[in-house]
């Protein structure tokens, strides 16, 4: 178990579906080898990317979706809408695509207030407009009361890769650095403070942001990207086992490098959570040659969501999938995948 | 209210979402314009169309969504997984779009079985492999025990518009033909029949199946195709419904002509049901000159899909958005959309 980690359900419940299976962790994985790769083979599937890379007669898309079943439905900093289009919007970006197109899928329980579905909606339009994507086609869906839980949206999304870089996890080499956007864990405090009733000297605000114009301006800087990821669920400890695994490489950060304000980490503390592990909703992280990390820092840097952008550490090719942790002792510690579900219902 | 529909919450609740909201029917409308039209009004999505028309770099492309939340699960003729490929697949087909690839949403209901799953997944992958599209991407979430029911699933599908017709609502004109593929109300009478508990000489399977190589053969053949509109929720009132109101023109259609087996007669009696607002799954109208007609039921019949296929009327000038039917006795009567829910939970 991880630090900070809860279990709602028994871990070993035989063929049931556990609220760890949809969070971002080991189970999630386990269930995506099990059931769902065998099932829908194919090398876009298999690339472990936020989305897949598509080629319609010569020119390349991005395509991507994401279900969102976040509780509660409004937080500090956000809410299921402004979610619903950045998560999206930054699974396209995480693919160095620029977003073009959403698609808005509801399934809204019977009872649901109206008054609430157009804020949520509102919010979608808000976020659409800042992100620069057009929601060009939608369904809804009504379940009966006690059926759903108020509101969940799933968005699918189309975007264009402009470039000739193929940015993808199999891509990570030895020698790499891997730069972080900036400090972690604003969207799962925000989320939990409210379920859990917590109140902190200021409001911590969800960091739910959309990425691509910063992900365009790195794009036109840095012309050998080799993986970029978003750290949502499970945060930056599963995106970088996500990567070391998928790359059969190791990754090797700096603690004392991650840049966590001080709310959070006083929130982590008293919730017994791991920052590494909390979820974000516009970090990201950046894997690229270590000749090039100053010259896409410095552009981070000119960005307002990349103010804090840091170097945080480096691929080597040890063992195949192991992310580990220099902390601020100076000790090595392995970073391991949440076994069980940190935070659930988060995105 | 029309006949056979029954309605399982107030009307008149203020402010609250009914399940009549996701049947198609008027409620349905109601919401998608005061809610979600005002909010991302963009001429894509007021096409009122099965999907969405994008052009990227001069290639026309279709974009569609639907979540699914079908309830039972498993039925006799299919299941949520292949209407979860065969709703998508026949969406882009509507839009004259040969469908390519599709994106997996999944909601799981916390101790859902896992052999459920893997069911309702290798449903997918039949119903991909036969409508020869590939699921690229993918998403998992799981929600609180009571917070869902068992599995809802969301898919988006991209497909590839290969001639230059212009295929909408908008473009239907008076004197145009409507051709019907097949008998109607399979889909909608088996769902209900598990439901319900009621059993019939013979199983009444699903209509479910994928319709785009019937529609490819009718492109090939037919240059001025109009409009085509699957018969999912609210059925074939609910469809020539929508397409008098956004084309602006009336549509009057023959009840005698139109194939209903006897099974899903003699069920839709027992059940107070009107066939023509019994959902399908595998049901698709083709609105075209008068002149092509008798060529496009010639490919249609070729198909094993379109064997039944129909001239069921016509459209005229008179008045807009107004469709009648002239019922077996020699009457006529107005084919109104649904005013309430007739069957909820059924796609």
């Amino acid at each position: 178990m991880n630090p900070g980690e809860f279990c709602t359900v028994p871990l070993n419940a035989p063929d049931k579906i556990l609220l760890a299976h949809g969070g971002g962790g080991r189970l999630s994985q386990q269930l995506m080898e099990r059931i769902f790769l065998p099932a829908f083979a194919n090398p876009k599937l298999e690339a472990h990317h936020d989305g897949a890379i598509l080629e319609i007669d010569g020119k390349r898309l991005a395509f991507t979706t994401d279900s969102f079943v976040v509780h509660p439905l409004f937080f500090p900093g956000g809410d299921i809408g402004t979610l619903a289009v950045n998560g999206t919007v930054n699974d396209l970006a995480m693919c160095g695509a620029r977003p073009l197109f959403l698609s808005a899928g509801f399934i809204i329980e019977e009872g649901f207030a109206e008054t609430d579905l157009s804020r949520a909606v509102a919010s979608m339009r808000a976020a659409a407009a800042e992100a620069k994507v057009e929601i060009v086609t939608g369904d809804t869906k009504v379940v009966d009361k006690g059926k759903g839980d108020g509101l969940f949206i799933n968005t699918a999304g189309i975007g264009v890769i402009e470039h000739s870089q193929i940015i993808a996890p199999s891509n990570v080499r030895a020698g790499d650095a891997v730069l972080l956007s900036g400090d972690l864990g604003r969207h799962g405090i925000a989320i939990m403070a409210v379920r859990e009733g917590l109140s902190f000297e200021s409001t911590i605000e969800s960091d739910c942001a959309p990425l691509w114009s910063m992900i365009e301006s790195l794009l036109k800087t840095c012309a050998n990207i080799h993986c970029m990821r978003d750290l949502t669920r499970g945060g930056l400890a599963s995106a970088l086992n996500e990567i070391a695994q998928a790359s059969r490489t190791q990754i090797g950060i700096d603690e004392s490098a991650i840049p966590v304000s001080d709310d959070v980490r006083g929130a982590c503390e008293i919730l017994g959570l791991d920052p590494l592990y909390v979820a974000n909703e516009g970090r990201f992280i950046c894997i690229l040659p270590a000749s090039d990390a100053e010259s896409a820092l410095a552009v981070l840097h000119k960005h307002p969501l990349g103010i804090d952008a840091r170097l945080i550490g480096h691929v080597t090719g040890g063992e195949p999938g192991l992310v580990t942790v220099k902390t601020p002792l100076g000790t090595q510690r392995i970073l391991d995948m949440l076994s069980g579900e940190q935070l659930p219902r988060i995105c």
